[in-house]
């Protein structure tokens, strides 16, 4: 009997690993469950769903169950949910909800991408139906029906995510009255907060009600038949919304496996090697639901993002399908587009930097992101950390508008490769004047950044 | 009596030195002679000036020479030609167009920026008034002129270089007839011909009259007083031409120092090391005039760009100056927006990597520039060469819209830094759904060039 592989988890990080195991293997039977009803959509196109910038929720699904049983000869059960995995018998229980029936069964690899879950505080509220996490398409069409719905005027961030940003704008593009309440002195942690600030003003601009150094204490859903709900919070406001959207980040759902005895890591994901593969040999993960090395700090580090997941999965069914390949891990790369601006961050800001032991400095620079003698140059900014002495470049971060974000690969390529901010300096990077200034910015924050005294390499 | 720093040419390449040359050393005279009216400006402007959508000559002008004079105290002489030098007496003879003089100046240090001039081939016609090269901001302003008048309706570009492909569209843009008359089989020699074949299509939906494999053999100028001129081709055709403007690239102007007894190199451009000192240890040279390493090739090559020159005349300003800096070289990146299309190529194209020695592999991907379930997503193609065997990423190509050429960077920054296929695969770039797609085509790219059997390592 061939060999079978057990995926867990239909999106990005289990479904490229069942591709990737096929082109490897053609002798693997490959079955793979999915609790929901869509495998391989991008969760990061919700916004632009519920915003009405992409027409319907089936635009966002890259391949059906339908394809990848006919391209890759995958048997995709979805509305199947895996309710416990027993490692030593290499079986799993497994919970058909359309058919409402359970079974057993068996697997001789298996590979876990269970995803995450929106963080939901354990406040009174949290469970009524006025609050909504966003993570699957099945969330996707909720919030689109509310979306749609007169009775949906005002509506509630809480939490400053990258899609929770992008749904605060989604609706307020859509006429809502929109809240984002924030618990950090500025939006966007992930971000130094000079450059975090920039943000929150492009959302006040957008007519976006802002409250930053706020925590929510309480949810009160709406009373029968009329009226909004609210959002209390620390201040002793009360927020009057009609639908409340988390966007405090997410967590791994790990259960399942740390259950089973595989090893679990930073932020309860589950720990891989380079192959990524597991503390059991026979399993492997990728995606939201694992860890991932940060070749920057050298740390474990937990990084929940779609371009992460389909590495991690492409990686997983390699190694799955018999062949080699290692993941060596992220730099924390990541962008959004909030309002009017464009945002990215790679690499370690100055708190995570000074938390792994680097003394830095940094430098920032406001440029912009064509000539600026042609009409309506756009304006960006550029923060670079580096190392001080060494000058080793650990991090940056772009603000701007049309143009600016993709910057930052520059600086990301430059922290995975350790180049230091001499070599930035020196690099050959491309300029027109519809695309950049002579000296691009980043290169500009870089010669700002140089260690050292001016009277040896003076910027 | 304090060291004087004597500077030939006030573009990027000159002044740039001058004023790091002023920052390391206070005491230092400095001299800085310049043949034309204006300082450190942006010829790369000037086709956006000739379009129209830069409103005047002088918002090109980064500093004009009473700002050097004020900021860095450097004393800018416009209008003076540098006529000859005499490396042993450590003296240059200086003509003065304004006071129609001559006089002798000597120099302890010397930081030769004497810039390029267009190509001109030696055919009959070719220092007609109809003929018109592009270089230097007096160029601009007869261009412009012309541009303006309501007696050209008909304009000739002849050669496929970036400047030229620019003037072509600003002209296109203007209400002018535009015919490019191009040698080679493709506009753009530097991208190899399945890239360069999309730039050629994009100019023709703008209704540039574009004949490529096509020699010019004479320019006809126009009888005085009235009618066209023409440009005569190895095709037979005479095209109408009001104007001609030469985009055949241009050549170093090295003769003056050359003469001198300094050395030569790549191109007839003056021979540099990594401080920008040329043969004689006295007289640094920077910009258009001199040579580069190119990082990827290791070869001395002639490289005239803005940025190179800015680069370069920081290095030789610290050195000038006492300090220490060094410029590596640089990897073949250029850029440029042509029609509808930006198009922007770094590293080594096929034909260079093959000359170089290396045997190579390719990869051609058409994606998008944003997510596709986005509407309107710009079209993107990108073509990576990679060395056979070790993967190194050697060059690449991008041709797209809004949003494509600047990903080139990736590129260069890759090759810079010696990475491999394999390693672009792993980079963790900058996703969200405004900005690309998950897998960057970049990246995409380099999985489809992975070196080894696809068992191994596969995409």
């Amino acid at each position: 009997m061939a060999d079978r592989l057990l995926v867990i988890g239909g999106d990005a990080g289990g479904m490229a690993a069942a591709a990737h195991a096929r082109r490897q293997r053609d002798d693997l039977e490959i079955v793979a469950l999915e609790m929901g009803l869509w495998t391989s959509y991008s969760a990061c196109g919700i916004p632009y769903l519920v915003g009405g910038s992409v027409a319907s929720l089936d635009d966002l699904v890259t391949r059906t169950p339908q394809e990848h049983r006919d391209t890759s000869r995958i048997d995709v059960r979805t509305q199947h949910e895996c309710k416990a995995i027993d490692l030593d018998a290499r079986r799993v229980e497994v919970r058909d909800h359309e058919h409402e029936r359970t079974y057993h069964l068996g697997f001789d690899l298996l590979h876990v991408a269970t995803g995450a879950t929106p963080i939901r505080p354990p406040l009174p509220g949290i469970d009524s139906d006025l609050v909504h996490g966003v993570q699957t398409l099945t969330d996707a069409a909720h919030l689109l029906e509310h979306a749609k719905s007169a009775s949906v005027s005002q509506v509630a961030v809480v939490g400053g995510s990258y899609i929770g940003l992008e749904l605060a704008e989604a609706f307020r593009r859509r006429g809502c009255r929109v809240t984002v309440i924030e618990r950090g002195d500025e939006v966007m942690p992930s971000l130094d907060a000079d450059i975090g600030s920039l943000v929150g003003g492009a959302m006040q601009e957008m007519g976006i009600d802002l409250r930053c150094g706020c925590a929510v204490t309480a949810f009160v859903p709406p009373r029968a038949g009329h009226g909004s709900g609210q959002v209390l919070t620390s201040s002793g406001d009360a927020v009057a919304a009609d639908l409340v959207v988390l966007g405090m980040g997410v967590g791994p759902n790990s259960a399942l496996v740390g259950d089973a005895g595989v090893t679990l890591g930073a932020a309860g994901a589950i720990r891989v090697n380079r192959r990524q593969q597991t503390s059991d040999g026979g399993v492997y993960a990728a995606g939201d639901c694992c860890t991932s090395t940060h070749r920057v700090s050298g740390r474990e580090v937990y990084m929940a993002l779609g371009t992460v997941a389909n590495k991690q999965g492409r990686v997983a069914g390699i190694n799955l399908g018999g062949g080699y390949a290692t993941f060596p891990g992220v730099v924390g790369t990541a962008a959004v587009k909030v309002c009017s601006l464009e945002v990215a961050r790679t690499g370690l800001n100055v708190a995570e930097a000074e938390a792994a032991g680097f003394e830095v400095l940094t430098s920032f620079v406001e440029s912009t992101s064509k000539a600026d003698y042609l009409p309506d140059p756009p304006p960006m900014a550029v923060k670079l950390v580096v190392e001080r002495g060494t000058g080793r470049v650990l991090g940056g971060q772009i603000v701007g508008r049309e143009g600016a974000a993709k910057r930052i690969d520059v600086i990301a390529v430059a922290a995975t490769a350790g180049l230091n901010a001499s070599d930035l300096v020196n690099l050959d990077l491309a300029y027109a004047p519809p695309f950049g200034t002579t000296w691009d910015p980043v290169q500009i924050a870089a010669r700002r950044a140089l260690p050292g005294s001016l009277k040896v390499d003076g910027a």
